[in-house]
């Protein structure tokens, strides 16, 4: 099936062979070849690369990637569960057995979340003890970057699905972000803990109790507001799927929308041009803070691997970075070290404690 | 109680006397008197202005401007519910039953949304066939001004609330915003009418079924995702008070920092501050385009009368405008508009379908 994998180019980090990322080349926007055209971008910086797609579409392939002819797509499919159980040959479908046989080490689906995740869970399987899958979106806020999540995984969520949530999205923020102690919040329509939907006041109680009585894998900061999205007043913001799909797309589409307002603005004038022109640098660098591709798009949490999910609609420079985002989070394994915080903290649905956890040294 | 109404200044408008607005001035952040500040703004455009609050705190009140002296405040009631029955002295109580009686002609609460909706449905009480009142609020998205609700009135919402809020959204962009035939769309975390939470999946069914089978009172253009608040695809978007009310504040947060984040460009280097001299004249009006207060808050319909709801964080400019949209959605009478609209779409709670209803000429 992968005849080219054992010549795939032996680039190392560390001395560890890089790890190898399945790529489903379906779904995106500008078609398969703008993601095989991402793939080469990320080989470029070493990577290692399996692409899944239709091969007369992908071009010339540099040294780093290899391909599977993978042409049938379910990226669009209506019912994304159904068409993942029945269509085999589908092209997720195949990355995803990839990697849950190791054949690769991280799944990057270019489009139709619906169909990575029902893929991604038939095949590479939950992680023991957790509900859901749900897809966490590191959220470029200039100055206070926030992990959001669920950004769409699951458009209904039950209160132990939120609270888990709470401790994935902090053992991500701690593993990729380096923040010690996480600040999570729920979002809600008001600060007051007397606000918000049954499931919020639900996942509210739980939180603050666990915040409390658990080692402290994070600290509760409580309800939290859409505004505190880009307050800096949490590291991690849990919501359900739906709020938070609607929530991240409108964080994308309002800030679009301004940085088109401020050029227009700058164009309506004379005065306006010339003073657009001066600030081009500045305004550069915040545009390019806040270009959603910058990140690689979300991760797939909860499954045995590492999966990245970005937007259908990114250029090959957003599918190289969800390739490279998918390599190190391979590389730094933040399946295990997710786990492994969620199985300390007694987040898991059976929430074993076996010896070797408790032995375990203490989260700071 | 009121002993100063009867020497009301009588400012007319078209011949007509123009509306007395029922004011409670607690809640507000920065106090009552920026409050009373606001409705001398207000009545200096020749609004009269009726005051709930503390009189030792109001200030001089200028001609136009009477109170009545109000001091309790349950603007910050735990359970606002409970409180406004409770609390027949509270000022938002008075003033709430200043309107129902008919001594006023609308009402505006600054602040304590809660206090307000519980005060306003008890004793103006909701118009007849409505569910639940909602709060509606035009967002000021430049180019594409679009009404988005429900904004929080309720936290939780079923089918028939979300359909409801379709019609009265839609008979508000006709009454106040002159659009003949409202396009609306449901908020969803996905564009195809199989996306959505069970509420959503249940709302488009019967307003896809709705907007065929009655007559035209909107054109529903069915679920929309969080970027198309921005986007110009709809007039009207209707979701739950939880998802609107994140949506809301999330849309105020981002703007505002974008704002800061352009002005701190500006500052980041001589170069910089050159060219934000030049563009300030253009990125005012941007911002003065963008600014919450502009338009005075949001409406609280399906009430017999009128409410208008500021942001608690308004200055007296935020709080005039509102004032002066209270009035002038009375002076409109957006109330009997709405009622109408929805009779003769049938979309009231027992649908009367009475022979005036029925002699009614269509809506185009």
């Amino acid at each position: 099936m992968t005849p080219g994998l054992a010549s795939a180019r032996s680039t190392t980090f560390g001395g560890e062979p890089r790890p190898l990322v399945a790529v489903d080349c379906n779904g995106a926007d500008l078609g398969p070849a703008e993601v095989a055209a991402g793939a080469a971008l990320a080989a470029a910086q070493g990577a290692r690369v399996l692409l899944f797609g239709p091969l007369a579409e992908l071009g010339t392939l540099p040294a780093g990637v290899e391909a599977v002819d993978a042409p049938v797509s379910i990226a669009k499919a209506v019912d994304p569960v159904k068409a993942a159980r029945t269509t085999p040959e589908a092209s997720i479908v195949q990355a995803s057995r990839a990697v849950a046989q190791g054949r690769a080490q991280a799944l990057v689906c270019a489009g139709g979340t619906g169909a990575a995740l029902a893929a991604g869970t038939f095949n590479i399987k939950r992680a023991p003890g957790i509900y859901r899958p749900a897809l966490a979106i590191p959220v470029p806020v200039p100055e206070h970057p926030v992990t959001l999540l669920d950004v769409g995984a699951n458009a209904e969520a039950r209160r132990e699905h939120l609270v888990q949530f709470a401790f994935l999205g902090a053992a991500l923020a701690r593993t990729v972000l380096g923040v010690a102690l996480p600040r999570v919040g729920l979002l809600s329509n008001g600060e007051e803990a007397s606000r918000g939907s049954t499931l919020v006041l639900e996942a509210h109680a739980e939180l603050s109790e666990r915040a409390g009585a658990e080692d402290n894998a994070f600290e509760f900061v409580g309800n939290l507001e859409g505004g505190d999205l880009v307050s800096g007043r949490a590291d991690v913001i849990v919501t359900d799927g739906f709020t938070g799909n609607i929530a991240l797309k409108l964080m994308e589409g309002v800030s679009q929308t301004m940085l088109r307002a401020i050029r227009d603005a700058a164009m309506s004038s004379t005065r306006g041009k010339l003073g657009g022109a001066l600030l081009r640098g500045s305004l550069g660098g915040l545009r390019e803070q806040l270009d959603p591709e910058a990140s690689g798009g979300a991760y797939l949490l909860g499954l045995r691997r590492l999966a990245v999910v970005p937007h259908g609609r990114f250029t090959r420079a957003g599918f190289a970075q969800a390739i490279l985002r998918a390599e190190r989070g391979a590389r730094e394994d933040i399946v295990a070290q997710t786990h492994t915080a969620l199985e300390r903290a007694g987040a898991l649905r059976r929430a074993p404690v076996s010896a070797s956890a408790a032995s375990l040294p203490q989260a700071q």
